[in-house]
This record gives C-alpha cells, structure tokens and sequence, in this order.
C-alpha cells in the first residue's frame, strides 16, 4: 500500500504532542528528536501476531492499548521514563473503523505516560504489530536484572495469573464471566510509575510476561544467584485462588503470562520504602521469597517444594 | 516461541559490536545507549512482508541485507549517521540455516556502516521483518523534504529503474540473466556517505523507495513547489534503456521503485561541488532538471510532456 500508506498514517496516527523535544514527527523520512543531556536511552521493541498472540477477533482498542502496555511494560522493568515511540502496522486491508479503534486505545494509553508517537509504517499482510519503544534514564541508575544480591527480598507488584485466566476464558477452556481477568489479559496496565520509583532501590527487576517462573529465572541466571519463594505470599486475586482450589493447579500462577507486574529485588533494609511506594501508588505488591545464593528456584509450600517440571513448564524441562 | 525466543536472538543476533556507546545490548527487558552530545537522533521503521515486499522463497542473506538497507536510506536521505538499530523478526518456524544467512547478510551490512543491533524480538507467525533504525544528526542540519526552493538544481545519486528491470524478471515479466538488475532489486546499497556529505548544502532529500515520480512529488508537496524534469538526462542503465526502446515505457524509470538512490535539491551553486562529491563517491549521478515555484511535476522529452497519469502511475490518478 505504498501510496495509501501515507494517507493512512496521517489520518490515524498523526496527532499533536505536548513534548517539546521532538524537532520532527511524522511525514518525513526519518523522525528527529533531541534526547536529554546526561540520560541514557532505554529501547525495547515487541511484536504482536494475530492468531499467536491475540486472537484475529480481539477488540481492536484493546489491541491498540496492549501493543503500546507491553513495550511500556519493558521501560517500566528497566526504570526508565518513557519519552518516544515508533509504530509498525501490517493490515490485511484498510479498515477505518479498526483503524480508529485502534488508534484510540493506542493513544490513550500514550497520553497516560506521555510518550509521543514520532514514526511508523503501513504494509500490508497479516495482521501484526511491532512498536519501539524509547525512555530516558538518568546515567548508570537503570534496573537490571544481573543484580540480585543474596538475601535480596522479592517483590511482585501486583496479583499474577489473572490474566492467564482471562486467557482461559478467552479460549473457552473456562467459562468466565469476571471483566478484570479480561482487561487484565487485554488491557493490562505497565508498572511505569514503580520503575522509575525503584531506581536507586531495586537490585535486579523484570516484568512478568512469560509467567513469574521463566521471569524470576532470568534474574536468577544473569545475576547467578537462587531463589527461595513462599507460594503462600503470592498475591493472587480470589477468582484465582477459587481456580486453584478446584483444579489443584499450584503451578498455576507461577506460569501463567501476561500480567505485566514487575517482578523486582531489594535489600531488607529497604522493605519499608517498598511498602510505602506500594500504598502510594496503590499497587496489591507482595513480598515473596528471598534470593539465596545456592543457584535454582525452589517453590515452598506447607507441603514441601513444587515441582516446576511437572506443573506443566516447559522452560523447566531439561533441553 | 517465548522460550524459544531468548537463545535464538542470543545465537544469531547477539555479537560483540565496536561501538562504546551501548551500555547493554541485547539480553535484558531494554537496551541502554548513551546518545552524544549536540545532535538530534534521526529515527526511522520499515517492515518487509513475504509476498508483499519480497518473494518467500527469496535468498535469506539479500534479505537480511535488504531489511537493513531500507532503513539505512531513510537515515542517509535525512543526512544522518547510524548508530543503533533493532530487529523484529516473525518467523513460521526457527530454520537455523535460513536464521544463519539471514544474520550475515544482516550483519555484514551492519559492519559497512557501523550500526550496531541492540535489540530484538522474535516472534512466530507469517514470515516478516521489522527494523528500527537511530542515527545522529548535528542539531539543526537535518535534510528535510520541505526545504526544496525555486530554481534548485534536482539531482538523482544514480541509475533509477534497475531495480524495477529485476522485478520483472523475478515476477517472470520479462526474461533477464543481468545479476547486476538482481542485486539492484534484493541488496540495494544505501547512500549512507553521500547523505551526510549533503549537510549543509542540500536543500531538500528523499530517498527514492516509491519510484522517482512519487517520492519527488513528496518533495513538492512538502516545500509547496514544482519540478521540470527533463527526461534526457535521468540516469539509466543500459539494459535499462534497451527496455524502454523496445516497450517504449518512458514512464517505466518514473514509477520503478526499490532503488533506493537520493534525490536531493541544491541551489546552483552547489553544482560543481555536488558533481565532485559524484567523483569522490564513485556515484553515477546526475542533474535531472529544476525546481520551479509552479506547482505540479512536468516531465519533459523531445516531443513533449510525459502525461503521469496514463503512464500507469497509480500515486496522480484524480483520489
């Protein structure tokens, strides 16, 4: 669509920002902006593929919030301040009532966190989209996740598995009634806030895409530490624990997906600033485990530890 | 493929770079770059769809070039310098064959101009591929396409149209042995050098992706000017001409796309030193006409105007 293209991005996708730091925006063939002295730049981009990571029929406003949430979501677990964004659309054909719905989730979300969308490209295929996203980040302050220390605390900054429910009802496996595990799948909200909160407190953090299992683990492996976490100290939501009661699924929340909280360690000394951060920006965080210097993950629970292996995670399973 | 994913980018795509401006590359939730002082940063996404942007069955390392090559124009019709790029890569299934020579052609791209990957996805679905590309730019000397004045000299970087000769031939249009309208199509060389040799004296730059007729027109959109062209004197190769001898297409070297060569405007006084930096750069450019306060583009030959419209290009016909 190399003429329409053009169009297109006008229309939808060309709006004013309040930034005062974007020289050039759309319609050229590169966009120019000036980047704040003394910051490193944070960059991370991600891409949704109809049928692989939402279903073709998805509320296209929903989509248009998730694809911007999941990218914020990557600056919030580095701790950076989101500041500009690139857009890669491929449609199958122009729908401009999609197109519309689209860009409303989009931008809401954008004006919520103050990134401006500076770039994009239209192409046609099957459905997918890319976003890159970029933030600033004070010099040598990011989040990592090589800096677990031993005896670190672990902090989840909201309830998990919600929106591995959501997911389920989405498929059909479940029959779900409950719209927050559906937003939570659809519409999940990025940390932002807590990331830059934890700079200068947080030795190691992450957000929670692939499950908290697989995303503890990366801390675990870059920062060569282990982890001891009290599955009792999960903060679930109780549509969730209603789940796990009846399928006796313990492995459950420690692999479903799509959350997006931050996963994040501390120092004890800091548990109080953490909990204070929590109450102001009216996260339902927990504490809930510690990390350990003996390498691997061990789940406890009033039984005995859970076998990651056989709740079903195949990150776990020996290659 | 969210297991998948980290050791593949980690196999293919994560190789030391000599850049010591990236503070962490690939492998965490963002990557960190630490941009240089008094310069904007030129910001440009392209995707590429098989079936739409190239046969499926295309060489994986053309296509690793080419990926990259798409964007690097836009950073050198800017006038920029590249710095950093990202890589979202949609795969039906991980080939580790076609992964491996869809990296060297990458990369080696990359190492001509030393920009750097910093980031990636991967994900599963339709074959696409998504890159990001950042330059540096002195603050204040980007080239634009609004900046095009009356009575500017219009000038292309070289032959147009070869690699429209290798689509035909790749459609099965047209029987042709000649690699070099082959390599014009599937590893186009971006006018990385001569855009930032345009600072301070181009006017107004595109890079021509469309076909010479559209992306010009851009051009005299953007700065509210006409353009005479006198056709004589557009660069063409011979196989190019021989082609339009015997179709009599003289709109063929107007809409042809893909050849990713400049067309940038000047004032008159530039002329010798465009036509030295033509000798320093080894480019076959040449001067094709004129920009002239009058709105519109007017194609000239000996026997008069070339009429757009019914040489096939979609981009003027009445919308």
């Amino acid at each position: 669509m190399a003429s329409g293209e053009f169009s297109l991005i006008e229309t939808f996708f060309n709006r004013p920002t309040g930034r005062s730091d974007i020289i050039l925006g759309i319609g050229d063939d590169c966009a120019l902006v000036a980047p704040p002295a003394q910051q490193y730049l944070a960059l991370s981009i991600d891409t949704l593929v109809a049928g692989v990571h939402f279903f073709p029929d998805t509320n296209p406003q929903g989509l248009g919030h998730k694809a911007l949430a999941v990218n914020l979501s990557d600056l919030a677990a580095s701790g950076a301040k989101p500041a500009w964004c690139s857009l890669a659309l491929t449609l199958p054909q122009i729908d401009e009532a999609w197109l519309g719905e689209f860009s409303a989730g989009f931008f809401a979300l954008a004006a919520q966190h103050d990134i401006a969308l500076i770039g994009g490209d239209t192409t046609q295929g099957p459905l997918a989209i890319t976003v890159q996203v970029i933030g600033t980040i004070p010099e040598g302050e990011a989040l990592l996740r090589s800096g677990a220390k031993p005896n670190d605390l672990i902090y989840v900054s909201g309830p998990i598995g919600n929106a591995g429910l959501g997911l389920l009802g989405r498929q059909g496996s479940l029959f779900i009634e409950d719209p927050a595990l559906y937003a939570a799948l659809e519409t999940p909200n990025p940390r932002v806030a807590l990331g830059q909160a934890l700079l200068g407190m947080a030795n190691a953090c992450i957000d929670i895409s692939d499950g908290l299992a697989a995303d503890l683990c990366h801390i675990l492996e870059r920062s060569q530490v282990g982890a001891d976490i009290e599955w009792d100290r999960l903060p679930l939501s109780k549509p969730v624990r209603k789940f796990i009661d009846c399928s006796g699924d313990l492995g459950f929340p420690l692999r479903a997906g799509d959350d997006y909280e931050l996963c994040f360690t501390v120092s004890p000394k800091h548990q109080e600033d953490v909990e204070r951060m929590f109450r102001q920006l009216n996260l339902d965080g927990a504490c809930i485990g510690r990390i350990e210097s003996k390498p691997g993950l061990r789940i406890r629970t009033g039984s005995g530890l859970i076998d990651l292996v056989k709740s079903g995670y195949e990150h776990f399973k020996p290659s």
